[in-house]
Parts: C-alpha cells; sequence; structure tokens
C-alpha cells in the first residue's frame, strides 16, 4: 500500500509534531493535495496559527495517521519518537523526522518503524506564516535507512518524500553527516561570519552596505534565516562541522598567499576550479530518454532496501522511482529502480561488488 | 544639456569599448532606448556579435558620441583613456569606466573629464550573449569624481547612469576600493574556496554535490562567473582584499572555538548578529513621500559636485535626483537634491560641517 494512495480511498492521514517553516510547508503541501493533516507544536499559539492559515486541518494527535513526522528541532527528535514508538495505540505507525544531522537520532531511535530524514531545502522564512507548498520541489530528500529498517516503513516513508515533490537519497546516517557538513552547515556558518564581517565594516563606513550587489546578498541570504535550529546541529555535528571548516581555512590560507604574492597563474586556477565544478553541479529532473530501469532480485527481508539505496546514494544516484515487486512465495521480490541513464552503470557494478544480480533496461511503462 | 535629452533632438550617440557582460549590457539597454551604440572589442569576433545580436548600430569609433564608456579588463582602462581624451578629436567627450577597482585607474587618467564609475551588478553570464537590458536596475552605481572633475562631465556621467536605472552614489576611489574589498571581492574569493573545498570532498563522495541544496546554490552562484575580470582586480586592490580576508579569519577562528567548545550563547549571538544586519540590508526604492529635497548654495566651481555627492556617499545617503540650477551672474548656483527623508537631517549636519548652507523641505515637483 502506498502511503498516498490508500487501497481504503479515504484520504490518507499524516501527524506533524512542530509547526516551524518544514513542518508547516509539509502540511500545507499535504493539504493541498487532499491529506487529513493534523499538527502540534510545542507553542500552541503557533499551532493555532497553523490552523488558522488552513496548513493543518486539525490541532492535536491522531492515532489514525498512518505516518508520524517529527519536525522539531533536533535535541527534542529522540524523545518523541521514542514515545511515539512504544505507545500500543500507534504500533501500526511509521515515523520519521527532518533534523539536518542523523547520526546521533537515528542510533538514539534505533527502531524498525523509525525511517531518519533530511529535506535539503529551506528559506529564510520562519514559522507556519513561511510555509510554501512548493519548498520540496525538486529537492534532494535524504533517508537513512538502517539494516533495521522495516522494508514497507522505509517504503511508506519514501512515498511520502516524492508526493512532497522531493527526489530521495538514501545514504549512511554518518555519511549523511559529513556531507552536510560541507554542503549545509560550512556555508551557514560562512554566510553568517561574511555577513559579521560587512556589519563591523559598516559600523564605520555607512555606506558600504549600498554596495552590496547581487553577488553578497546571494551569498549572506542564508544568514537571514532564524537561528533557532542551529545550535543542535552545531553540537550534533560538531566533529564534521570542524573538519569542513579547516578545509576551508586551508584553502583560505592558501588564497591569502595567492592574493599576497600575486601569482596570477594560482588565481585564475583556483577560479577556472571553481568554476567548473559549481557549472557541474547536477541538474535536477532528467527526460525520459535518460532514465534506465534497474530490476534487482532481492531476499524479502529488512537491511536490503537501506543497502541497496545506500550503495546507489553513495554514487550520487538519484533513485527516480522504486518498486518492490514481492513474489509469491514471500521470501523472495524483485526490487525495481528508475535511474539516469548516465550512471546505470556505475550503479550496476556496484551492486554486483556487493553481491547482487541487478538487470538494466529501457523503462517498461 | 542632460546626456540622455539633446537639445539637437537627435538621438543621443555614446561609444563602448569592450563587449563583455557589462559593455554589452550597457549597449543593450541604451539601444533599447534608441540611442546611436557603436561599440569596439579587442576580439573583433566579440563585436561582431554583439552588432548581429542587435545590441549596437555599429562596429567601430564614434567621434561625435559625447560620453564614450570603457568596459574593457582594468588593466586596459588607463591606457585607452589617456589615448581619448588627449585626441584632439574627441576634445568635447566625457570619458567613464566600469571598472571594480578606482584608484589606480584614477589617479592613471586624471583628468577632468574622466569620472570613474564602477555599476554594483553582474551575473554568472558571459559576453554579449549574456547581455540584459535590465542588469541595471536599482543597482548602486558607484562614481568617483575629484576636486579636479568637470561638473558638466559629472553630470553627464550621472545623468547616463541614471537612464541605465541604476542609483548613483559618490565615493572618493580609495574608500570605494576598501568597501567593496568586503563586499564584493571577499565574498568572491570565499565563494570560490567554498565551492572548491565542496568539489574536493566530492571526488571522493560523489553523493555530495546532490545534496547541495538552495543555500548552497545561492552561496557559489558567483564562483560561476567569468574569472577574466578578477586577476586585475586582485591586483590592483590587493591590500584591501588582504586586510578584509584577515578580518574574515579572524571571525572563522572566532567561529571554531565556538563549535569546537560547544558555546551555545556565542554561536546564537554570532547568528542573531549576522541575521539582523542581513535582514537590515538597505531597500531599493523609497516612496516619494519618504523623499526630501536638499537645496545647496554652492559656488560654481569644480570639485564642488565632487565633494558633496561624496560627503552624502560615505553616509550611504542614496541621491535619488540631482540637479544643478546656475545663477545668471555664473558664479554662484543651487545644488537640489533628493535624498531619503530618514537620513535626510544627518545629510544636512554633514553639509553644514563641510561649510555648507544647506535647507532642506519636501519635494517641490
Amino acid at each position: 500500500m502506498s502511503a498516498h494512495s490508500p487501497s481504503t480511498g479515504l484520504a490518507p492521514r499524516i501527524e506533524i509534531i512542530g509547526l516551524g517553516l518544514i513542518g508547516a510547508s509539509i502540511a500545507r503541501r499535504l493539504t493541498d493535495l487532499g491529506w487529513m493533516v493534523t499538527g502540534s507544536d510545542s507553542d500552541r499559539a503557533r499551532a493555532e496559527r497553523a490552523l488558522a492559515l488552513g496548513h493543518i486541518g486539525a490541532v492535536g494527535e491522531d492515532l489514525s495517521a498512518h505516518i508520524v513526522l517529527i519536525a522539531t528541532p533536533a535535541s527534542a527528535v529522540v524523545g518523541i519518537a521514542q514515545r511515539l514508538l512504544s505507545d500500543p495505540a500507534r504500533i501500526h505507525q511509521r515515523v520519521t523526522d527532518v533534523a539536518g544531522v542523523k547520526s546521533v537520532i537515528v542510533a538514539g531511535v534505533a527502531n524498525e518503524r523509525f525511517v531518519g530524514g533530511h529535506p535539503m531545502a529551506g528559506s529564510e522564512q520562519e514559522g507556519p506564516e513561511g510555509a510554501d507548498a512548493d519548498l520540496f520541489i525538486g529537492a534532494t530528500w535524504v533517508l537513512t535507512p538502517t539494516a533495521q529498517t522495516d522494508p514497507d516503513a522505509f517504503q511508506a516513508i519514501r512515498d511520502l518524500v516524492v508526493t512532497l515533490g522531493a527526489d530521495p537519497l538514501s545514504l549512511a546516517p554518518d555519511r549523511h553527516d559529513a556531507l552536510v557538513a560541507v554542503v549545509s552547515h560550512l556555508p551557514h556558518l560562512t554566510a553568517a561570519n561574511l555577513m559579521a564581517v560587512a556589519a563591523d565594516a559598516s559600523n564605520e563606513h555607512q555606506a558600504l552596505l549600498r554596495l552590496a550587489a547581487g553577488g553578497f546578498r546571494d551569498m549572506t541570504r542564508i544568514a537571514a534565516g532564524d537561528p533557532a535550529i542551529w545550535p543542535d546541529i552545531f553540537r550534533d555535528n560538531a566533529d564534521a562541522i570542524l573538519a569542513a571548516l579547516d578545509a576551508l581555512r586551508e584553502r583560505l590560507d592558501e588564497a591569502r598567499r595567492i592574493v599576497a604574492s600575486g601569482d596570477r597563474t594560482a588565481l585564475v586556477g583556483l577560479l577556472e576550479y571553481a568554476k567548473q565544478a559549481r557549472r557541474n553541479l547536477p541538474a535536477r529532473v532528467p527526460s525520459p530518454e535518460a532514465i534506465r530501469e534497474c530490476r534487482i532480485p532481492v531476499p524479502d527481508r529488512p537491511g536490503v532496501l537501506a543497502e541497496v539505496t545506500t550503495v546507489l546514494g553513495e554514487l550520487g544516484v538519484n533513485i527516480w522511482d522504486l518498486e518492490i515487486a514481492h513474489s509469491s512465495e514471500g521470501e523472495r521480490g524483485v526490487l525495481v529502480l528508475a535511474i539516469t541513464a548516465d550512471v546505470a552503470e556505475q550503479a550496476r557494478e556496484a551492486l554486483i561488488e556487493r553481491g547482487y544480480h541487478p538487470s538494466l533496461g529501457r523503462l517498461s511503462s
């Protein structure tokens, strides 16, 4: 049963705990799609505002929901997830979260019905007032299944992510944390410090901020966001963030040497390297003819989905569609993935290395 | 006589030397407004492409143009300007440029008919193909008049800037250079190095760039631009850039201490400081009721316009309109400025300090 098309014909139901920008944006989209969305927030007034804005249909709990999504600050996730997952009245529910650091949470929850998640999207808006139903369209949404994860729970959360318009990407929790330190936490810290340097200078020279053109505005935009989520992230991912920060400081030291010595060749080399890398950032959605179907016979047990999707996630392979065809015997099935053609062969080899027997073909639909 | 409405009734004429993104964008807008635009480029093929795209009306020189705009890389500006300004056939022409560093150029040209300029706008596009007639709308365009500058030359270049949709801001050349080191050159260097750190890491972990969300994309966008203009800028403004880089490194060292020690209060303090500063970036265009007219009796001699506009530029005061009413005697005039109400009193006091006698009032129109 897919998360967004229940065989009952009734509206699918979700409970969302935490109605900040992310929780409220998820609520908004699902409500727009006809879901029954129940929400709550430790700030009761915020939940009431989300209700008044029509993002959610009710304030409170929903024991009938088949998914509970926790969108609180990271430090609250483990406690809430443990309470939900140990509640006999909620035994049928799958639980996911959206926190920016995953190792601490996935290890802390350690339950087969929990799938850690992290949407790589955001905005400088705050709270339910900033909610945007389209916030996740085309965004990568990391999922961190483990060997323990129930395949149906994974599939349900993955379907939810697809329903939200995002592209799911499986990664091991610690790998996720190391990578977001580089592409999210370090940039955020850098934006804040760059803005602080300019603010310091503008105290002395009032004209300075008048000169802030599009490039500066782009670079500091994320610094305008709500600081609330960051202390938990910097605590839970400190090691990876420090490593990324050291890599940047090393690069800046080298840049200082280049500027001070007037080394034109090295300067152009650096700028060209960055330019090529920036222009090679992955494009968003491929055309159907650029998609291959990868069919993989798999044993029908927990951990297989996590392993297969994580192997591909490591390679940066986007899985555009995922389906499990269970066999009638119930012990084996076929995992059918849609992946981009230019990485299909590399994906096949990586799966063969892990002992799978994948076959590639054109899309069957 | 204003630059864009010559009393002859004929189309105003401009010659543009250098048809990269900036030169071609200026050409595009002026051509769209009915100007006769003649252009050239050291790369003849590029000039022909600008002609084919309709950005310019002719390839070559235009001795009848009343303005020549130099939009070459910075290192070529002084030589070209000196050649133009010493040409007896061009004695009626005013010359300006768009280079990102001004002290070296303004000192090198040192001519009363030259006004240094720097539009605070750009894009990651390149060449005539990337030209955008609207590139400068709402952007700040720094002008660097000096005590030597002919007032009519200043007015003509200022009118041109307004015609291009930009907001002129006068600054002393060295002050401009120190400020753009902070809000333009340092951000560019930081974007390139941040992209380089991510590119280094992605060589090892292919999934990394899939996780690059809007924040990372915003922060590295300028790194996708053409490196060609930067070596000259980093050479001509090395001292100011090194000072800005050191300020950032000091901030990052402190950030490292904060993250490593888990100092939550200091982290939130930093992020809040940056957030407030980012949200206080000057808005673009004020409403008419937020404008005051500042009338300043002035002696009719070179240097006055430069001094008055630079005093206000230092304060970050945007001059939305500027007019000189010459007296019939010819030795005194009245300078009429439109400035934003909330800084009008501060502007008045700064001018009084310099010995002027300004008066403030509502807009007379």
